[in-house]
């Protein structure tokens, strides 16, 4: 196996984050689920939208969130995903290289707009996601490029992209790259009901292909189908190499083989907006675990990011993630 | 005169900012000169995004920001600005919208993209600003509505519209359409450097067409060529009815006939980002001129709005302006 040139290589669907502030009722009114994601179509976009107050961008996409991360650790990362040749595709492509990621997909020139992720904050500090797809539709087979996936030590992949129906066949091809090249494949479950709609699938994949799995408490239950936290953490140990389970202020619980490791969460003093936190739990996790930390130490890692991002509106950190892992003495 | 449609008509250029945190070293690296605003051509602006970290996108301009807060306090307003039908262009559409505004320009369906500022946030909180004007050019004497301008109390205009040669024809319009029908003309000199550009033309609209005058202590001083506070307060009095006149942590001056008013500025913990300071003074103030407030309770509502923007991220105000001014029993 020839040297890495890349720590994490993460594959998602490339979205572009529209965040506003409303109150619990706006929810109610408009159907929208709490907490969670759901697809949307345009036309549901632009009603969404025109209904919402004053918003802010701010690029997103689960798995870029996490590669931004990782860059932002000070590892090498790369990026693929589907925008379209448009201002918020631009807008994409632009912060996830200013983060030092390589990200070289070519945009659709024509079909649908860049996807969009309409994020609503409410005043606890939930996010309630509304997304549409757009360009992300197109991310195809086609745009893995076999040497570069060789080429990273990890490659880490969101499950929404089991959604856009070619991007899953992406996502299969890329991960037979990586087990063919000796590298490592990442899932990441991102979210229960995209678990409720893959349920099958993932749990093949994990069983098979999957070396590093992360899921939140909600997400492992939704797999196995268990109300306990401690029959899905049995469920879920063997299956792949390393699971890594988050539970929100409860800190995460690593399992690997016969090893767990319970590791607290980072205090934060006030949750302003929670978007991001699993993503940016796994950027600390697989920073560490390609330099040469400790399973608990990751988690120390993904916890560090975790609180970083909630701390503020947005899905990717603000505060240089070095520093903060080296305050820490994690780094 | 009929009763007002509207308190407050906007007319200014309509901006997009993409705001990102930088170090110092990085204005001096790209010789950009600290806390003022610069026009850029689109070569220049391509280049310094392709230069600058992740940025967060959010509506923007000068005068759409004061008019935002307006809307904010629970004013009727209005706006005019020109953007492109591109993406850009439907967030700045959206967002003004979203606030109560009413805004009717019609899109340009060619030329230049939507206008954007590259505003560059350093650890200080102070805001250098790049603006590439954009769409903006196309501004123009037709997209004043004459009896959108005769229905508004106030019509509000940013000294920044001199720059594009058309918007200047369209502000100017905008102005004597205000002034026959009895109504009232304000405006805000923007920036020292926008003043030395227009001195003779804006010491020329001060003196004829301007009832309502804002800008901050380095600008009255250039506009005036003097050297000290006391003397632009001087040369200003008995020029227009109203000035206003900010200096920043100092507070604000307002002076009218023979009246002098001295108003603290509202403390705040820490100072996140100046952007929007002097365009949210106005909101506050323009509001209480309208709302039957004495002059030092317009200046107390404007420093309330100024205070609230520069503790966050972006020019345009996150929390509701109009509960923050009736906690403080100024409403």
């Amino acid at each position: 196996m020839t040297s890495a040139k890349y720590n994490v290589l993460g594959i998602g669907n490339a979205i572009v984050d529209v965040l506003s502030r409303v109150e619990d009722s706006f929810l109610s009114q408009h159907d929208i689920a709490k907490g969670i994601m759901q697809l949307i179509d345009e036309d549901r976009a632009d009603a969404l939208y025109a209904a919402m107050g004053p918003a802010v961008e701010i690029s997103g996409g689960s798995g870029a969130n996490t590669i931004a991360g990782v860059a932002g650790f000070g590892g090498t990362a790369a990026y693929i995903g589907k925008v379209r040749d448009d201002q918020l595709g631009e807008v994409f492509a632009h912060d996830i290289c200013a983060t030092g990621v390589s990200f070289n997909t070519p945009p659709a020139d024509d079909g649908p707009a860049t996807a969009r992720c309409l994020v609503l904050v409410t005043p606890d500090g939930q996010r309630s996601m509304s997304t549409y797809l757009g360009a992300c539709v197109h991310l195809s087979s086609r745009d893995i490029e076999p040497g570069e996936i060789a080429a990273a030590e990890i490659t880490y992949m969101e499950g929404y992209l089991w959604d856009p129906p070619e991007a899953k066949q992406a996502f299969l091809k890329a991960a037979a790259i990586a087990r063919g090249a000796g590298r490592q494949v990442s899932l990441s479950l991102s979210d229960p009901f995209c678990v409720d709609r893959h349920r099958d699938s993932f749990a093949e994949l994990i069983e098979n292909e999957v070396d590093i799995l992360f899921a939140n408490e909600d997400e492992i239950k939704s797999l196995y189908q268990v109300s306990g936290f401690d029959d899905a953490l049995q469920a879920v140990r063997g299956k792949c190499h390393i699971a890594a389970l988050t539970r929100s202020a409860a800190g995460s619980v690593i399992v690997s083989g016969d090893e767990v490791h319970v590791v607290e969460a980072v205090r934060v003093d006030k949750v302003v907006d929670t978007t991001g936190a699993g993503d940016l739990y796994a950027s600390g996790f697989l920073y560490g675990l390609t330099h040469g930390s400790d399973l608990a130490a990751c988690a120390r890692l993904g916890s560090l990011a975790a609180a970083e991002v909630i701390s503020h509106i947005g899905a990717r950190s603000e505060a240089n993630l070095r520093n903060l892992a080296q305050s820490a003495d994690l780094v």
